[in-house]
């Protein structure tokens, strides 16, 4: 399976450049560590064991999951210091419980009563205490309270570096008022953090009095990133590998059809209109736009209507290759992912947990 | 793991209700027998394999596929008569060789001249021919001619079953003259089939003079069937167990956290608006919509936004039931399905096929 050539792959394929992925993740840390913060890197993105050695920098020590399996995972492979960064709830109580016995140490978030009651409730084995995450300070009796966690979602509506880094700034203020106010009262507040790829990918100078940040998407990127201004399109590590299958023309409607549906690439993204890709969009082919999407197949229109497709610059068997427009979505569809090194070789295959 | 139950299960989990894929699949057999036609069932909606031999009645005879990997499933598994109801293309006439050399019969489809040349090209073993479906008639040498092959998709646009039975009829009647035409040139045509799960659920009389059908989605059904007029609301088979895990009340904003994301349903569905219930139907809860959908947390919200939500009656920890507006679309983020019995025990896990 291993020196696979690229192009020999069966498509739809999931492709990750194993450099682009490197490039990303030391370009974050090092970041993190010119800020004085400690990097919780989110594994929520690709789930795949390889992607957290490279997000960790090998120390496997922070990561953060999304999914109860996630945590599994890590635990099972010599993770430590994982963040459950997903508001718990009671049921989930027992599996948390031999995490938090399993690992040195397996954060929650708590963001209602029932659940905070839950775990107040389950007494963990040799007096460990919880550790609990908020957004908001609790007490309570075998609950230590391990810091204030917010993602800063807000910095997704951004449209570049400034506006984001103004976004990261009042995030960062609003978290260090609380800190602040928390002291008055006598609580020592042993970590803050917030986080988003954009937020960390363009720092306000502010988040350096952060204790850490948790992006997570940074390992791939994505269009919506592009968009957004958290990176360039070269920094987007992974593409779906698709062949033209078909040509049509039916009546003034000129197109592709391509081997990938949204089983491989997902619904997400922009509807069908006259400016944007589509659902993704096709590398080195401007006048190109992902148009409709079917289950196996996917439609490849001209982006300009009124300039029809020469098809024939696109033979059946072509390769496209098309950047999705949110990674996480299109990660979530793949059983295998491709690793290729800048060569087109494929080097490797990352298979991703799935499930809860 | 056998005799769970339900209420034990870690949501977000597919519940899949066995006596009613079951009477699905017995339903649509009877359908086709009624008839006269060979029911050629698809299975890119489940891609699990206790369901294709549900489908097929035992016989493990005549299953269509849209990928590869559901044939190598069913191959594996002593499945016959196989059909690849995809675009084939040149790049997958080697895989293609090896179905049709290993399964009785294995047939494609073709609708490019390229695919058709590359089959003409590669000689199978034993002077096996290539069987071929197609929408227009080809003639080549080691190419059979199996049959004239059409989706009818157009069954997708209907309101209700005499809108269906409308399309059924026109896209019959078509499929008739071009069988017609192929007679008097001196070609005889094996197989005409149109099918899809509305224009199959709710037959015009003519259906009967097809030799076959091939519905898919029947197996499960869905939201969007139910509004199509393909079949009630208690004949969908599959929902999204999920949990509340949250409560919020923001300003005006009152709202409830489910875990259920888009990772469990997919983002297929009706966009937030006021009319609908969004990306899923919330069972026994017509008060409720889906509202929005973030990777493993979805957000429900009041239907009519001028009542605000009861929190009181959504406890932490209780379960609500999502049943999917596309189910095909639902499935493909599970890899396993929880198999339920009219009492709620889970007697069984299913495991799709995955990939390409
Ligand atoms: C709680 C939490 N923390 C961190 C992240 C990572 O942020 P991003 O996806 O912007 O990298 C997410 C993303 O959804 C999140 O939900
Ligand atoms: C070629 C083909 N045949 C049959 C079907 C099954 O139709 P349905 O999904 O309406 O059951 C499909 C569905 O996409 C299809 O693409």
């Amino acid at each position: 399976k291993l020196m696979q050539k690229m192009n020999d792959l069966r498509t739809p394929a999931l492709v990750v450049y194993k450099h682009k992925v490197e490039a990303n993740c030391e370009r974050m840390l090092k970041l993190a560590k010119d800020h004085g913060v400690t990097l919780k890197p989110h594994f929520k993105t690709t789930k795949c064991l390889e992607v957290a050695i490279m997000q960790t920098g090998g120390t496997k020590c922070g990561m953060e999951v999304s999914t109860l399996v996630e945590a599994d995972l890590l635990a099972e492979n010599g993770f430590e210091n994982v963040i459950y960064a997903y508001p718990i709830s009671p049921h989930k109580t027992p599996k948390c419980a031999e995490l938090s016995e399993k690992m040195k140490s397996f954060v929650v978030f708590v963001d209602n009563v029932a659940a905070l009651k839950a775990l107040e409730q389950w007494k963990l084995k040799d007096n460990k205490n919880w550790q609990v995450l908020v957004e908001e300070v609790v007490k309570c009796g075998n609950v230590t309270f391990s810091g204030l966690y917010s993602h800063c979602g807000h910095s997704y509506k951004c449209k570049n570096a400034e506006e984001i880094k103004e976004v990261g700034k009042m995030a960062t203020n609003k978290m260090l008022t609380l800190v602040d106010e928390l002291k008055k009262q006598g609580i020592t507040c042993p970590s803050y953090g917030i986080g988003s790829t954009p937020s960390c990918s363009k720092p306000a100078p502010e988040m350096s009095k952060l204790t850490e940040w948790h992006p997570g998407n940074y390992v791939l990127y994505d269009l919506m990133q592009v968009k957004i201004g958290s990176c360039e399109i070269d920094d987007i590590a992974s593409f779906v590998l698709t062949r033209v299958i078909g040509h049509y023309t039916k009546g003034e409607d000129v197109f592709l059809i391509i081997d990938c549906g949204w089983t491989a690439i997902s619904l997400h993204g922009v509807k069908d209109s006259e400016e944007t890709s589509g659902y993704g969009l096709i590398v080195d082919h401007p006048e190109l736009k992902l148009a409709h999407m079917s289950q196996e197949h996917g439609i490849v229109k001209s982006k300009d209507s009124t300039k029809p497709l020469d098809l024939s610059r696109y033979p059946v068997d072509s390769f496209l290759r098309i950047y999705p427009y949110h990674s996480c979505a299109t990660c979530a569809m793949h059983p295998v992912f491709y690793v290729a090194d800048q060569n087109d070789n494929i080097i490797d295959h990352w298979r991703p947990v799935k499930g809860w």
